[in-house]
């Protein structure tokens, strides 16, 4: 298979078990994974760069949180009018988002 | 934050809705992250290695799908007892477990 230059992790805070509670759903991750989908599309990346939601990471607090490997980037309160900004520097200008970066 | 030397992503096919379809449920996605996580704390990796369940990677027919960041290695229909071996060999001892690789 063709593996990903980048993969974008987004909290949903999907369950293992299939409930979905928590942080990152409740503040807007869902709308962060579907404006991170919009973007990778509108830009012809699908194929480089893979888009994955996730259950939680531990960092509630800090949601809703992104997660960029192979880089192992972590972003904090994503809001959905962040994501461009990401896709711009970090996904295709290769440089970290430092303001929202832990 | 300590970022971790291992992210070890399980698919158990966790929808962003909340709802769960797909392969990876089907196929035992759960069980192989419930052993992970078993396997984490019994070797005290907690610090250093993260494991996260996530939604669908596309490849459904290759599922159960492991995903171990930053090295980008890609394990495909992975049983619950495979993942002792993925312990030992990949995320204690560096190597890659050729046979479930991708």
């Amino acid at each position: 298979m063709q593996k990903p230059n980048y993969h974008i992790f987004v909290c949903t805070s999907s369950r293992p078990n299939g409930q979905q509670k928590g942080f990152c759903h409740t503040k807007a991750g869902v709308d962060v994974m579907a404006r991170f989908m919009e973007e990778i599309d509108e830009r012809g990346l699908g194929g480089e760069v893979f888009l994955t939601n996730t259950g939680c990471f531990g960092i509630c607090e800090k949601g809703p949180v992104v997660v960029v490997y192979p880089d192992n980037v972590w972003y904090a309160s994503v809001a959905p009018e962040d994501v461009g900004e990401i896709m711009d520097e970090h996904i295709e200008g290769g440089r970290v988002v430092g303001r929202l970066a832990l």
